[in-house]
């Protein structure tokens, strides 16, 4: 079993969590916090990636490769890593700038089916001699057979891995398994998987990615992150531990880090709710939570109703504006989906 | 495939989560918000189960015969239940007067090593044609064969069913699913799961006791339970639906009573923090957090440290005399666990 990576993306996936709303104080405190501790890279950036601050997908609070360059000066043991979407980042304007300031490992994110987009961004990259990774996002959008095809070409590359998302938290632990076993008969790079909690099996999903052959977890500390929030790293971890998977990891220093440093920044309850339930329900990217809620209460519909509605229509990452169509037909409408005539209750 | 009941401990487990001060407004108003959702039974009383109240387990803010009462007269479509565990509860002062005043549904629980205790009870019960059910706490602490011969024992004595606790959340799916397998090969009374939530598995825990076997799932609404909480039963049955085992639960309405009544009842934030991970860690039973937090504090040792310790003596259920113990031993002789030179860290 190859030793597994543990990527932190707290700090990038938490960004979500906060409207984008990073502030230099907050990544110097939580760099400090964790450097050392035993994580291979701690990745920064807006939620969507570098070049993603938009009004449309959220502006960040400070400029993007600042952020990667105040990151870089509170991580003296720790690799520091940013993320960058195609269609967002470029390398010209991110890339190029987040290794100048020390950058040594890069994450390359598409929609799943969609990695041949990335094809320059990772081999830059590559070539430079950095770490970088492709990111197949709402990976249960394609079938298995589709994405052993995406991860030989993320490898064709120069990838050194393929970081599986499951965007809307929505796998099951075999059904991981089986795309990672797949994966690892397939190709010769490192497999990973970034999980979301909405059905509350993040953890579970990833320590089965391990059990079958993953070598990466992407997670956050408290599960820091959009929607129902990401794997929680410290329970993983404290699993792997017991069930005699060593991490080399302080996990008091994360969980102290989660305590001091990031619990003061959450706008939620981390609990999960019933909006963020039927999201992984649904199958829809997480991403889409706050944009859900405030306009669900601005048309006077049921957030949950507008993600089965979504869902029907298998939205994706980058289809924001399908939300607002969405609420208007079921405010026209009346509530089509709740209660015991609706897609729950009597059988 | 048996139909899956689900249980609903939110009014028990839940109890713990606000040292045992449940309220008769709070019982009405939950059990009008869920009655006739699809729920098999809503288990109600103190957490340690009817008779419990005392100094030691915690006093219970009102009578709790009356507590069983209160939700009888708020329960006109779904079954009352309630816990009894032996030592605690009696026939005579607290089975009786429950049967008396409408519960259908007895959980009568011992040490998962100990269920020759319980016969008197769940014979009495069977005996007047009511459910009853029993629970093996802590099943973590024994063997696979211990446990087949204790739901052996549950079934000669009249038993609908044994639930098996993982009272300190420590538990993997594979594990679990080896249990529930050779539990269903063995007797032919309903095989249940009730999971604590302290690694962040108690969801995938009891999708692995269903998808194996497991007819009973006991879980509350929002997790509201002792330590990390228990299996959010929003969660599980949203997957279970996903995943094509019809419920027949009212989902919206479950998640509706989440917010509405039980989120207003809470002490903690819901997420999973750093002393409840390594309870887990550590397998000692979450009940335990409250007292392990107040007397951490008060002897200046860190929580994580008491429960690490409590784990290495095999601490159970009942043994809360020893948090005491444990935490002035760390305090004479300094922190012994924590950080990169102790129990995690580098390798």
């Amino acid at each position: 079993m190859r030793k597994v990576k543990i990527f932190d993306s707290s700090l990038r996936d938490g960004s979500h969590a906060v409207k984008q709303q990073l502030f230099p104080e907050q990544i110097e405190a939580y760099c400090d916090a964790v450097d050392g501790s035993g994580l291979h890279t701690v990745i920064v950036g807006h939620g969507n990636g570098l070049g993603a601050s938009s009004i449309q997908m959220g502006l960040s609070a400070m400029d993007e490769v600042d952020m990667v360059r105040v990151a870089h000066n509170h991580l003296k043991k720790t690799r520091l890593g940013t993320f960058v979407t195609v269609g967002f980042g470029t390398i010209e304007d991110h890339i190029k700038p987040a290794m100048a300031c020390g950058t040594e490992v890069f994450c390359i994110a598409t929609h799943c089916t969609e990695s041949d987009t990335m094809r320059r961004h990772v081999q830059y990259v590559s070539r430079h001699g950095k770490e970088v990774y492709g990111v197949l996002m709402n990976c249960h959008l394609t079938s298995i057979n589709s994405l052993v095809e995406q991860a030989k070409n993320i490898a064709s590359y120069g990838g050194d891995g393929v970081i599986l998302m499951d965007s809307a938290g929505t796998f099951i632990p075999d059904q991981i398994s089986r795309i990672v076993e797949e994966l690892c008969n397939h190709v010769d790079i490192d497999i990973g998987f970034h999980a979301h909690n909405n059905l509350s099996m993040a953890v579970a999903n990833s320590y089965a990615a391990i059990s079958s052959g993953a070598s990466i977890i992407d997670g956050t500390v408290l599960g820091f992150g959009a929607g129902a929030g990401n794997c929680q790293l410290e329970a993983l971890i404290a699993l792997m531990e017991k069930n005699g998977i060593r991490t080399g990891i302080d996990l008091y220093r994360l969980m102290d880090a989660g305590k001091n440093v990031i619990s003061g920044m959450m706008h939620y309850d981390r609990g999960i709710d019933g909006t963020c339930i039927i999201s992984g329900y649904a199958g829809v990217v997480s991403t889409f939570r706050t944009k859900v809620e405030y306009i669900a209460k601005m048309k006077n519909v049921d957030p949950r109703d507008v993600f089965l509605a979504l869902g029907e229509r298998k939205a994706i990452a980058g289809q924001d504006d399908l939300i607002l169509e969405v609420a208007n037909h079921l405010a026209e409408h009346g509530k089509r989906y709740g209660g015991n005539h609706g897609k729950f209750g009597k059988i």
